[in-house]
Formats: structure tokens, sequence, C-alpha cells
């Protein structure tokens, strides 16, 4: 990506063409002050809003109000902000409190809040009365770039984090870049992880870009905005191709299989590690982890962990507050992952920045010999 | 339906063409011997049975073992019977086992039982890794006839019986009639008002040859297969036409809305009434509801009440036991159901036998007189 930018794009629209399951996502500063009017354009005659009580709080009596003034019946449903949310105990209060705000299938739930709203959000609106339209109004970094993009929802099992869900496409999207500004800076880094995911993947020149903007993303300027459109143009493509994760679609998986384990491991306390941490730690593994099996330059690895250094994010696995556990705790943590195909171990491992690939069936024998190198050499 | 029929054929294959997700059904005495078999030919590593204690403890063991000589690694996770059972804490048991058995998106659960077995297991395999296959080898009447067949699955909430749930097809349906030998004679006719259902929808031809063969239905000959099959391709032509819910597929509700108000009004207690009684009253309200209306003639609906007292099903509000509601009770389990659109209420209503119609905004007042009436009618 490398085309000239406009230095104050209001709005830019990522349309996501999923035949009759197909979307906008607007992206821009003060978007949430439009919510109504946008919202009603899908003419439904009700609307749930599902937000955690911080965002709840800020924003909730706000946008019921906004859309009340245009004639839709709203109502508010309130969650406990955190990962412990996405929980069956969390979906069975959000779906009966939607059937008892009594949202027909014309009508919509609205997420507002970050991934975790979103992702509960979403599930609630896939199975209740088995299926109702939703909107999402993404509040965190990572929601905007990752999480309200694709049409996953879901909960986590004592088995592992998002085990349980459904693939449920959004109707509309609404990222509102200003939310962003009063976000504490250890979220933003942590959403920004999933940014330059996206360049790590198949975009070699955003990732040339992000190492130039950066500041830019973290300050506001433009240059946030056209980070989280193009995280959202990136993601969509990818889900255009394969939106049930039978194929191509599992490249956004990069860093997810050892961020995944670590976040077992640290049994998602997000005063320890939150999932953006996870995710940088996990890309500048499977780097490291291709170099180590010869598929990509130590010197693109050391460019990856370089970046994320710089902006303020983990790296390392010794980067994890309280300890990493084991290499067999690592191992076990991955094997009950969800990409786990037939048995063997399925990483997104990269011959180098931008040029990602699915690599099925590596032995576990390697994992462990990487993840025994990789400890002894940063003990050193 | 007016074909001849062999008198002995042994297993009739109805195929459900809905593209990429398409499959048969097959239907016929004994197959459940070759289970094994015919589950294997999908190509699976690993199956999880989903069963309730009654039906597990007499073709759980069974099915395992067929399938473990096939070389799958297969369990089992037992259920309680009954309605109760369609709950989100069974939901989260059903999802936490079949992850424990480390079913993978490519292996099954089966779903070895009546509806309440299928529609949690296969609610379950709609929602685990965000959805695996499933297998339906129905072991009543009704779930053969009805639930086994189109894809929607579920659980129950306090707001209404089936309101939360997915759309989530089979790959393979294995419907053996020789399970229906040891059926209790009360859901064997439960099951038969579904059958009737598909000749009072569209099939004018399929009721009379209801009313001709219908002991053989119950006896166990080969017009318990034909009637079977018929009910499938019936239910799965409906289907084609409207997978999810949006049109014509509403016709399947037929005597579902005033049915599904009295299993709420008694609780979902199969002491009082089950699923299929309720249908049963609720076809012949739903035909004299059509000739109060000037609809259809009072010579239809009397026929229709006729057939069903014939084979010992129950007709009248007044056969509910232990008492039917007020008509404002009645009315208001009709409101919640999820087949509301837009405030109004929306029942399938009939020009005549096999000439049932979707007739949205039917006003409130107009059923409170019927009920009022059908009241005072049947007290004298």
């Amino acid at each position: 990506m490398a085309a000239a930018r406009a230095p104050d794009a209001p709005v830019i629209t990522v349309h996501v063409p999923l035949g009759d399951r197909a979307y906008d996502i607007f992206v821009g500063r003060g978007l949430l002050g439009e919510a109504g009017a946008r919202i009603a354009a899908l003419g439904a005659r009700a609307a749930a809003i599902v937000t955690d009580s911080n965002v709840g709080a800020l924003y909730g009596g706000a946008l019921a109000d906004a859309l009340q003034q245009r004639g839709l019946r709203a109502s508010i449903i309130t969650v406990a902000p955190g990962e412990a949310t996405k929980s069956y105990a969390s979906l069975e209060t959000v779906c009966d409190a939607v059937l008892e705000a009594r949202i027909e299938r014309g009508d919509l739930v609205i997420a507002l809040g970050g991934g975790v709203v979103g992702d509960l959000a979403g599930f609630a609106a896939a199975v209740a009365r088995r299926g109702v339209r939703f909107v999402q109004v993404p509040t965190s970094l990572l929601s905007q770039v990752d999480s309200s993009v694709g049409g996953k929802t879901g909960i986590n099992s004592r088995h592992g984090k998002n085990l349980v869900g459904a693939f449920h496409q959004p109707s509309l999207v609404l990222a509102d870049t200003a939310l962003l500004d009063t976000l504490p800076i250890r979220e933003m880094r942590a959403g920004y992880a999933e940014v330059v995911k996206y360049g790590l993947i198949d975009d070699a020149g955003f990732f040339d870009w992000c190492e130039a903007n950066w500041q830019g993303v973290f300050a506001g300027g433009p240059e946030r905005n056209e980070a989280v459109a193009q995280s959202c143009r990136a993601k969509a493509a990818v889900v255009v191709r394969d939106e049930r994760e039978e194929g191509d679609r599992a490249l956004l998986n990069l860093g997810h299989t050892f961020g995944h384990a670590l976040e077992r491991i640290t049994r998602y306390d997000s005063a320890r590690l939150v999932h953006g941490e996870g995710v940088a730690i996990g890309m500048c593994l499977a780097f490291r982890f291709s170099a180590f099996l010869g598929l990509c330059s130590a010197d693109d690895a050391t460019r990856v962990e370089r970046h994320l250094v710089t902006v303020g994010l983990p790296t390392r696995l010794q980067d994890v507050p309280g300890g990493f556990g084991t290499v067999d705790e690592l191992l076990d943590g991955m094997a009950q992952d969800k990409k786990v195909k037939a048995g063997a171990l399925t990483f997104i491992l990269a011959r180098g920045i931008g040029q990602s690939f699915v690599a099925h069936g590596i032995e576990i024998a390697k994992v462990r010999a990487f993840l025994n190198h990789e400890i002894a050499a940063t003990r050193t």
C-alpha cells in the first residue's frame, strides 16, 4: 500500500462484497454522532444496544436517544467489561435480554464496545431467533481493525478461546476513530499489533508505511483513519476469498497460534496479557520460527521485532509478566487451539515480510526444538 | 401424492438439494445396523454421539462400536431425556463435551434420539468451533418426519420454545423405521400429527392417503416407510424454496402458533402435552379459525378433526389435561412466538385441505373472537 493519502479525508468507506451478506464499514472521526441516522437507514423498528459498563456509561445513553429520535425502539443491555464476559452465562443473559426487548428478525442488535462486546453481541445476534441483524460500533483500535470485520463471533470455553460461536456478518460497521483518543496507551498498542499484522501477511508496502507513520496513528492524525481503513480493506479481502475459514483466511491467524497459547497460560488475565500483546509476541515468534526453519531471513525477523519494540509492544516469551509456563504447557495450549487439523499443528509462517503462508502439518518436535532454542537464546 | 407404492421397498432415499449443503435422507427398516458404514463413508476421523439416557442405553454402545470398527474415534455424550434438556445449560455441557472429545472441523456430531436430542446436538454442532458437521439418527416418528429435516436447531429460552438456535444442515439423516416398533403409542400419534400436516399444507392427495393407510403406518408396514419418506420429501421441498424461513417455509408452522402457545401454557410438561399433540390441536384450530373467517368450509375443518380423532389425537382446547389457561394467556403465548412480525400475528390458514397459506397481519381482536367462540361452542 503506497498510494497517496488525502490529508483530511472525513469518512472512508470500505465495502465488503459478500453477496447477500455484503455490508459497509465507515471509518472516520466523529461517526458516533451520526450513528442514529446511519443505523436508522437500515430500516429496523427496534434495536438492542449491547455494551459494557465502561463504554455504556460514556456513550450508551446518547446512542439510544439518537435512535429513539429517529423512531426506533431502543434498549440497552449492559455486561461487565473484560474477557470473562465472553462466557456461556453472558450469552444466556444477552440472548434473553434481546428476546425480552422483543427484537424481531428484521430488528437490530448493536454492539457498542470493544472486541469482547462485539464477539458476544454478534454471537447473541446470530442465535437469538436463529439470527437477527447486527451493527458493530467498535470503540477500541483492536475491534476497529480486527474483530468487527469478517463475521466471526463467539465466546470462550474452558477448553479455549473463541471455541464456541458462529459466522454472522454485520449489516453495518461504524468505526469512530475519535473514540480512540481516550483509549489507554496499552490498549492502543495492542490494537496496533493487528494493524502491523496486515503488512506482515501480504503487504510489505504497508509495513513500510507503518514504520514511517505509526506516530500519526497513535496521535490521531489522518494516518489513524488510513491505518484503520487499510486494515479493514486487507481483512475484508481475505474474508471475501474465504468467508468460513476453509483456506486463506487462516492467514489472519499470523501470530495467533502462539498468542492464544500465551493467553491460555495467563488465563486470559488482562492484567498480565491482552490479546494484541499475545499476537505481538506471537508474530515475532512466527518470524523467528520461520527463520529457525530456514524459511525467511533473520534480518526480517529482527525488523519485525524492532518495529514492535519501538511502539512499546512485547516481543518475547520473557516479556509475559508472571512467566509463560513450560514448553509443554505452550505446546498443549497450541494443540487445543481450534486451528488444529487432523492432529498436526498448523502455523502461519513467512518467507519474508509480506510473504506469509499457511503451513500445515508442522511436527511438534520442530516446534519444541524452536521453543527450547528461543528460551535458551533469550536467557543469555 | 397418489403414485403407486412398491409394497416392500427396502430403503428410500430422499435427496435435499441445498447446493453445497445438500444431503441425503435414508428411510428404511434396520438402517441403524448399517449406520457404521454409512457414517464412515462421510470421511471423518472422529464422532461424538449425543443421545439421551433412554435411547443411549438401547443403541448408543452399538453405534459407537460400529464406528470404531470402521476406524473412527467415537465417544458418547449422554443428556437427560425430555424437553427441559433443550436449555442453555445443556448447550454448554454438550459443546464442552464435544470440544473435550477433540472433534475438529471435519469431524462429526451424531444426534441419536428424538427431536430434543436432534435440536440440541445440531445446535452444539453449529456453534462448536463455529460449526462442525453433524448426522441425524432420529429415533422417534416426530423427529424422522420433522425435526431431522431442514436444518433448524436450537434450545428453549424462558421467553419461549426454540427461540435460540441456528440453521445448520445435517450431512446425512438415517431414519430407521424399525425403531418406531417400540415407541409408546402416544409418541407415535404425536409424530403422526406432523405427517398429516404435510397433506393439509399442500397435498390433498396425501391427506386422502393418510385416511386410507394410517393403520399401516402405525403397524409398521411399508406404509410407514412411505409416510416418513413422503413427509421428508414434502418438508425438503419447502426448505429448498426457503431455507432461512423468510417466506414459504412458514407454511410448515401450520398448527404451530396455537400449538406453541399451548405448550407454553402447559410449561412444556410432556405429561400434559407433547409437541405433536399441541400441533394436532393447533391444526384443528387453524382450520376452524379459517372456517370462522369464511376462508374454508366447515366440512373440511370437520374432516381434519375426524381423522385426528380416529388415530387418537387431541383436537380441542378442552383436550389439554389440566386446562388450557385463559384466552389472554393463549394470546400472550402466541404474541411471544418468534413468528411475530412487526407486532401483528402471522397464522397459517387454509382455503381447504391441501390449500394452506401464510396470513400476515391477523388482528388480535379476530383471534380473540374466535377463541371465545371456540370455548363457548365446545362447552355446550
